[in-house]
């Protein structure tokens, strides 16, 4: 039987054989008389487990060596507060702000540093992104923070920006929860990199941060240890018991990423998904989506009925044909269907086929 | 097939049923065509698992309704800066070190406040607890913490200190992290207690927190949000997504406990598995354990081969027996064996007949 295609934001729908697999090394990993959920995250057994997680991600998304890759915990609103503590000096640090979470970024930062709005979208409802060139820059920030995609918003840079270009050697920190392993990052213009497991890595409670070996000697002293980037890098990600079951899970993950054929070969099966969906939309009489068409997320797809009385039917019937998860978030109402790598080809065309259905039933 | 024992500090083993509970609901959790990985933190399945395990854990544990109990992510080591980040407001906070965990906790509240060593049994080995009346206390501490069992030295509080009888009216902190849920805790002497989840809860990355209302106003402004108790606890513990499948997976572990009859009788188990353990030890020639009996770990047990040459082959031997995982902590060496609730007495009394056994081979 097939499963249901769960289109949730996050936590979100994993890859089948990563859960079967899971499922079935859960009393005994690999002969170890152990399930990993049991190991010392200082045996040989977790090394191994640590050290293939390691690697598969560094080998997928291509990661420099000149980049540390840590595995944390609290997610993407932590790191709110973290990368200030590890980054800003105390300065000034500059956000683009483009929907939800880069704001939550800039507020938090603000008990850490002076945070500095280069740009914002708010008036124009989050549905575009602001040309680089017309940035306003401090001086000398100590970084510049931006969210590469908004999961509320459904905006994603196609592009990182380059501050180089700019006049601006400051790092860039980017915010890829929501579309991190779903596109190539072109790590020359980044300087770290932050995203929680939770859309397209693994369980939540996982966090994942890439930053470059430059930006570790500047944290400040009110930084926790658990949280100090360079606390974190020279214990190998083990200064505090990391979420051991969750880097598993994660590490299945990737050998999946491996075995569809990387993430050149994830990207296109990506752009094949959100063209037809955006085409479906923009085709319909009964659904809009209001982002600008250079900047939709091929992540987060949110969309309106035109009609909004019928929000209600539309979710009955969606889960009654096994679509599930769709609503919108709560601060932006309508719809949402989040289609990450996890989410295959067959289940973005079950929902163009119930667009198109419910839309001929009620349009 | 009868499973391995495994001895692990933690993450440790947890409860068959479990885990066997965990597979089979991996792909579909109770028909809702969801993993409980894939679960939104905000959808109605994922809340009757937080609503559950919050009230089955509350009555375990019989916490008192002036007390929130929190779900957060970071482990002790976390707990060491978000505990004076919430509650030492800058002052004083006192430190009764008995061991490498609350000498870690002092350390990293020096980053915060003023760390006072109120007491410190270093000089004896950490073999012994000091009695509270002879604790050199501030005047008005912001707090006192204790690790009130230390999961290396094998030192355990079976009494908690009354801070009132000592004429102290500061809260006390108590890091319960590897004897939480082994026995009861009297909460008229606890302000705060933390634990990370991996030894007697579930999985590595989740973090419990179990905080008196009125101490709930007090974080620093340095405090980042996503470890700010009031918070967390004004959000149901999901301000930031919660590590939700390890929520899931000690909810299981808060029904297997009310299965075995509740906190009281996995006491009575512990109790016994523990004397029956210190008995084979005190009482043979080849083993020792150095801490005095009235403050020995109900839940890890350290011991040594008094002829250390016999190490390696005490280990190869116990781990072709199926005995896992008992080599000791690197800092103090020798061995450990840690007996959590989810041990059986079957494992202990497999363990007690090894000790025997490879003595009569090599006494």
């Amino acid at each position: 039987m097939t499963r249901p295609y769960n289109f949730s934001a996050g936590p979100a729908a994993m890859p089948e054989a990563v859960l079967t697999q899971a499922a079935a090394e859960m009393l005994d990993w690999h002969g170890s008389g152990m399930g990993v959920m049991e190991m010392s995250h200082r045996g040989k057994e977790f090394g191994q487990i640590y050290a293939e997680a390691e690697a598969d991600l560094r080998e997928l998304l291509a990661v420099p060596s000149n980049f540390k890759l840590l595995f944390m915990q609290g997610g993407g609103l932590a790191e709110n507060a973290i990368v200030p503590l590890n980054l800003s000096c105390g300065e000034v640090a500059d956000f683009v702000i483009t929907g939800s979470w880069s704001q939550k970024s800039a507020d938090e930062a603000k008990r850490y540093c002076n945070s500095h709005e280069a740009a914002n979208t708010q008036a124009g409802g989050f549905t575009t992104l602001p040309d680089p060139a017309g940035w306003q820059l401090s001086t000398q920030p100590a970084y510049v923070h931006i969210c590469s995609n908004e999961t509320i918003n459904g905006v994603e840079y196609h592009e990182l920006p380059d501050l180089k270009a700019l006049g601006c050697d400051a790092p860039l920190v980017i915010d890829f929860s929501s579309h991190v392993a779903s596109r190539p990052v072109d790590w020359s213009r980044v300087g770290l990199a932050f995203g929680g497991a939770q859309k397209n890595l693994g369980p939540a409670g996982l966090t994942l941060v890439v930053v470059r070996d430059d930006l570790l000697d500047r944290a400040l002293p009110i930084c926790p240890s658990a949280f100090s980037y360079k606390t974190v890098a020279d214990n190998q990600s083990m200064f505090n018991t990391p979420p051991t079951y969750s880097m598993y899970i994660a590490g299945l993950v990737f050998k999946w990423l491996k075995r569809q054929g990387g993430i050149a070969a994830v990207e296109a099966c990506n752009i094949a998904k959100a063209t037809l969906l955006y085409d479906a939309i923009d085709t319909s009489a009964l659904y809009v989506n209001r982002v600008a068409k250079t900047c939709r997320s091929r992540m987060n797809v949110p969309f309106y009925l035109l009609d909004e009385r019928l929000n209600d039917a539309f979710l009955a019937g969606a889960r009654a044909r096994g679509l599930l998860q769709l609503k919108g978030h709560k601060s932006v109402g309508g719809m949402r269907a989040s289609i990450y790598n996890a989410m295959p080809l067959a289940g973005v065309q079950a929902l163009i086929t119930y667009l198109r259905d419910f839309e001929a039933q009620n349009g």
